[in-house]
């Protein structure tokens, strides 16, 4: 899709998605800290229940808004569409530091077409951030400004910081695939969920790689960092978007350069 | 210190330390990604540039408002004061946090006395959040409202969630100490630096295990948790407050059972 044929609903209908998300999350969020034990004794999940409410809220939109378009959700599954088009949805990617109170988890929104995701939102409903990638650029609407999302130049892997989410990674395989990466970088960070990608293409970060991951969690990140000006793909330099593992770089050279060492893994 | 006794002029100065520190920090935070290259060849470090200006920021408030108190800051050492309060200032903790441009660093300020501090805050200028930590309560000014804040009501290691900064803590036996906590644990993560803290204070998670401590890193933590009705120590059951090994958590119980743990090493 050229940015010619972008067609301006695509971006109307995702932030009215994104928008009910926020909406159907915040009060969930950071809620078990009121009589937590209450709650967990009847079987009240804050995260699940946010987790639902969000994908249902996003989904009635597209019934109203888009329902000729295709839906691949987390929570509620596939529904076939006859645009062509599909919207893949995570309500909460990042569900444990959810459920810590941490503000790094993300609402995942993205569309694809048949050779994958075109435009994505990666939303931080608490901090108030939305991280848009489409054909016609990527932006950051924060608290404070909005501004032009770029990945960062390239820099050596000595000098690079990289991403994962977990230490543990993936498997046995692709834990010590990471950290052969990661052991040359100057620095290693944890714990950040599908907030790291939208740190790559705000141009703070080099790289992030992970292991072990549905389409609906690799999709949206992928069209904000390419929009942005930085490559998605699985270990072996092949497409990313149906999930697995994933390495995403701020620029060609450093993708190289990570790519050569995760490609023995 | 008693409730009783508690100088609402020291909320007074620590807020317009605060808001002195988000003003001098936030032009700083981000500010790599634009054309990175030729500030880091130019010698031009944002988190150094930050940090000082914010310490210097706060001290020019204590020198005007309360000139008779001494100060420990990271940056700018220690200052004599004759009011025997000693005002301790980390500027920007979680530095790599900052650099990678997640919102999880913090300004911490802390008021101590001979046993250690009895008010802090910990504030996270991006998110627009503030932590504080008095002895008369512990309270949230956040994005979305203000709340009380409350640690969490004693759940089994099994059921806890557990934060330290680094998979790697401290040394060797640190490190060890630390996962064999963790391991007993539903939850671990990471990368958070003082902002896991804040999440222990606000009723989210059970435990942070940090080693490696400088003072100005966990005293104001500590006012903020104890406030909050949690307990900080260092891995023996001592005071933690002049740094190196700190477990802070939301009850004594679950502080009980840790420690039982973390004292072999």
């Amino acid at each position: 899709m050229s940015d010619q044929s972008f067609d301006p609903d695509v971006r109307r209908v995702a932030h009215l998605m994104a928008d009910a998300a926020r909406t159907a999350i915040l009060p969930y969020f950071r809620s078990m800290s009121l009589g937590a034990d209450n709650k967990l004794d009847s079987g009240f999940d804050p995260v699940t229940e946010a987790d639902r409410a969000a994908e249902r809220a996003m989904r009635d939109i597209l019934a109203r808004e888009r329902p000729d378009d295709g839906i691949l959700g987390e929570e509620f599954g596939t529904k076939e569409g006859t645009s062509g088009l599909t919207w893949v949805l995570d309500p909460i990617d990042g569900t444990r530091g959810f459920i810590s109170g941490t503000p790094t988890w993300g609402v995942l929104i993205a569309l694809s077409d048949e050779r994958g995701p075109f435009y994505g939102i990666i939303d931080q409903p608490y901090i108030g951030e939305r991280f848009e990638g489409a054909p016609d650029g990527a932006i950051l609407q924060g608290p404070h400004a909005q501004s032009t999302l770029a990945t960062l130049a390239p820099r050596d892997l000595a000098e690079a910081i990289a991403f994962t989410t977990f230490p543990e990674v993936g498997d046995a395989a692709e834990q010590e695939g990471f950290h052969a990466v990661a052991s040359q970088a100057r620095l290693t960070r944890y714990g950040m969920d599908c907030y790291a990608y939208a740190m790559l293409a705000a141009g703070q970060i080099d790289l992030v790689i992970e292991a072990g991951l549905a389409a609906y969690d690799i999709q949206a990140p992928i069209a904000v960092v390419q929009a942005a000006g930085g490559i998605v793909t699985d270990w072996q330099g092949g497409p990313a978007h149906l999930g697995g593992r994933a390495i995403a770089a701020a620029n060609v050279e450093i993708h190289a350069q990570a790519l050569a060492i995760l490609k023995n893994y």
